[in-house]
């Protein structure tokens, strides 16, 4: 049985998914939606893959599983992505969980909207948010560039789902023109260093 | 060696870890911060319990772990409050992703805004974004309660992670006014399922 990715391609989170089973040499089926002419929204849609509207969603069989690190936490699972040792697991999971309250709400919002809406779209009350998230997404970077100056993965020596989960959009943020990454030297080698593992793809693959 | 638990006691994301650890039976030693009064952010705290400036910390010996859904996995880890199937362990994560990036930036933070804060005190941004997090959080609550009608627990017919991690928030999501449960009766039944379990304590305990 071929798991199945319900996704957006440019979407952040829903590569992730696929930069994961890549790397455990675990094949995806991928179905397209346009999220912006709604596709995900659409009574079938939200019936069946998801009730909250959101795409990545993964298809095991006839069980649905959104939440793009859960999803790579299902696929990863007993695998050497998830570490063995209890507190270096949990360790990755703050990472993660940091990664979609913190990064993503900021960096990856405003690479969608300024790069994908555009800034002319924009509503007044995503227009007054732009300064915060703008802040809020520098602050991320600097507390990812201080984390990498100690070791050159999130959780040390080897590549966890953190790395994956917070490369997706952070290998992207100067898209849309919010962010600049050459203040964080020490996350500049580490996008380099997670794209230089073997099994690695690119967004646009 | 006690787990330390460095908190602000009414905070819903400090008491998942509480309740999380009274019900595994193991022992935490609190130690309190005065948000307000920004105890969090002092120079020792960001260089010595969370660089991010936030509660919960869960220590353990020298080691220090943010995030309150990844304290409660470092605790519960290998109990039964963590599916030992794969895809429900998986699903149990989606919920606790889910809450971190649907529930609480609206649920908890209008009770904190309000609450806590006092809607007088309010920035401008802030009272901005009140009616956007009343609507999301309104479709969170929702959400939870199509899922309640199908099974006792968000996992199925057991308690896990995930229905702690909800239940923080969501038992308290009236103070403050921005939220009446009342129309969710799956969810207030749920509620009192996961407070009628045995070992559970009070956020004011």
């Amino acid at each position: 049985m071929t798991y199945i990715l319900h996704e957006y391609a440019p979407s952040g989170n829903c590569y992730k998914i696929r930069l994961t089973a890549a790397r455990l040499g675990v094949p995806l089926e991928r179905r397209a939606y346009d999220i912006m002419a709604g596709e995900t929204r659409t009574p079938a849609f939200l019936a069946t893959v998801n009730a909250n509207g959101r795409i990545p969603v993964l298809q095991d069989g006839d069980r649905f599983l959104p939440e793009s690190n859960a999803a790579c936490f299902y696929l990863a699972d007993g695998s050497a992505l998830v570490p063995a040792d209890r507190f270096a697991r949990a360790d990755m999971l703050r990472w993660m969980f940091w990664e979609q309250y913190n990064h993503e709400p900021n960096i990856a919002t405003l690479r969608f909207w300024l790069a994908f809406v555009g800034a002319d779209n924009l509503t007044d009350a995503q227009k007054s948010q732009l300064m915060a998230k703008q802040v809020a997404g520098m602050a991320a970077l600097k507390l990812m560039d201080d984390q990498l100056a100690h070791a050159p993965f999130l959780v040390g020596d080897t590549m966890t789902l953190a790395d994956i989960a917070l490369y997706a959009y952070t290998h992207v943020a100067e898209e849309g023109g919010a962010f600049s990454l050459a203040p964080y030297p020490n996350v500049l080698a580490w996008l380099a260093r997670v794209a230089a593992q073997p099994g690695h793809v690119a967004i646009t693959d």
